[in-house]
């Protein structure tokens, strides 16, 4: 990294450390915070010069880290109100006082679960629990420090607690094909779906009738559904036809993600 | 911010949004964790075009905020394993394993409280418990949510607690100029002076007999200790002979950072 001072402005010339590959293909359905999603896997694979397995291999002792990341997907574009979906989508608040990716420098933190430390082929670390979009650029990694990083006593009045869970239905052909996933990669697929659709990924303002189809790409799939009577009820999960450059940028490789012993 | 893409290699321009104004002078004694001295004082100051009091005005329900900042004055240093101070100096952990300063992209992460927030003459933010040095660039603010940070099974094996706190002995002149520093301010720098003694500044592996004086920079004071039978005592706190301009940069202004309603 290089920085410049002109006067009493500073300028950081930030380079990314690791490279996020994850079940998450689209910003729409990822969990609007870390953990809310534990089902979900993503690897932090780290890139060079940064790709040196001492640098992560004392991780070992943690059970969860942060990752600091760039919402690559909005890069530039911040606003001083945003509106943020848990709120209805109809409420602005100041931007520092969200964790809106409309922010300035777009930087992004989250909590996540470490699961495994690896260092051949690559080196990387499978995590639980990201909220992390795939092909994300993360700017550093660091351990979590439960005495000075978990405040007991602290209140936020906006998010006093997750959101209520939504019921979720998957039958049929989606929950076998959802089903032959988990068998075949390692990654509880019927979970995961559960987990992201019980967050309720529209906006909070929209009562759409049953006729009205959602969709998002998970895990390689596109996976949709509707609401009915207040519950959603996932409607198809088809295997996305990606080219092997497009997957090895938007979607997980096998090998890389998917195969992590739960 | 700007960001190109130059294959799979991203850059990121990134300006801070704000500078903070703090009590600490100097790296040397700012406590290894935030919240560890809650004595301690920081304005965080918006700067332009960042400086609307919409940005902050919503963070009025959050008990503690995360400052995302750069280590400015290790720019561009960094190492694949570095000697955390609290495993006493002569241990080497990966870069990742630590919250070391020396890291890539240099960007450091602090949970403080939110005292107060003030939207003139300046946009700021008056916080307790930083462990920012004065001047640090502050590349974000984020709310603290506890139900997605504050994580009650987390484990962290080099740091599972806060480190015990050394005796400190504060008597004769330097007490009696830090109480009447105390009575102008509003900072309780008695206080503020045990805090940061307490978890002891120095190297762990330095044994010093009670002819070495240590020194550091406290709200524009020198605070000289030594060390005597395993306690800390304070030997002298004298005011600094600073020009306008450097106390404008290096120490925080009476106006800005002092006059706090504790």
């Amino acid at each position: 990294m290089q920085s410049t001072r002109d006067g009493d402005s500073y300028s950081f010339d930030m380079n990314p450390i690791a490279t996020v590959r994850s079940c998450f293909g689209e910003k729409f359905g990822i969990p609007r915070q870390p953990l809310l999603a534990d089902a979900s896997r993503a690897a932090i694979q780290l890139l060079p010069p940064f790709d040196l397995a001492e640098t992560i291999i004392d991780l070992q002792g943690n059970s969860h880290l942060w990752i600091i990341f760039h919402f690559h997907q909005v890069a530039g574009q911040w606003s001083p109100k945003v509106r943020p979906p848990r709120l209805g989508g109809n409420k602005k608040l100041g931007v520092f006082a969200t964790r809106s990716p409309f922010r300035p420098n777009n930087i992004g933190l989250s909590a996540v679960r470490l699961i495994e430390i690896r260092t051949h082929p690559k080196v990387e670390l499978i995590v639980g629990g990201a909220d992390l979009l795939d092909g994300t650029p993360v700017l550093d990694i660091k351990p979590y420090i439960p005495y000075a990083d978990a405040l007991p006593t602290a209140a936020n009045q906006f998010a006093k607690q997750a959101p209520p869970a939504k019921t979720v239905h998957i039958d049929g052909q989606a929950l076998q094909t959802a089903k032959e996933y988990r068998d075949d990669w390692g990654i509880d697929l019927v979970r995961l779906i559960k987990q992201v659709l019980e967050q309720d990924p529209k906006p909070a303002y929209q009562n759409p009738g049953p006729e009205r189809i959602y969709a998002t790409k998970l895990c390689g799939f596109d996976l949709r559904w509707r609401y009915i009577h207040n519950a959603i009820e996932v409607v198809a999960l088809e295997k996305l036809n990606i080219t092997k450059q497009s997957q090895e940028w938007f979607y997980p490789k096998a090998a890389k993600c998917h195969k992590v012993t739960l």
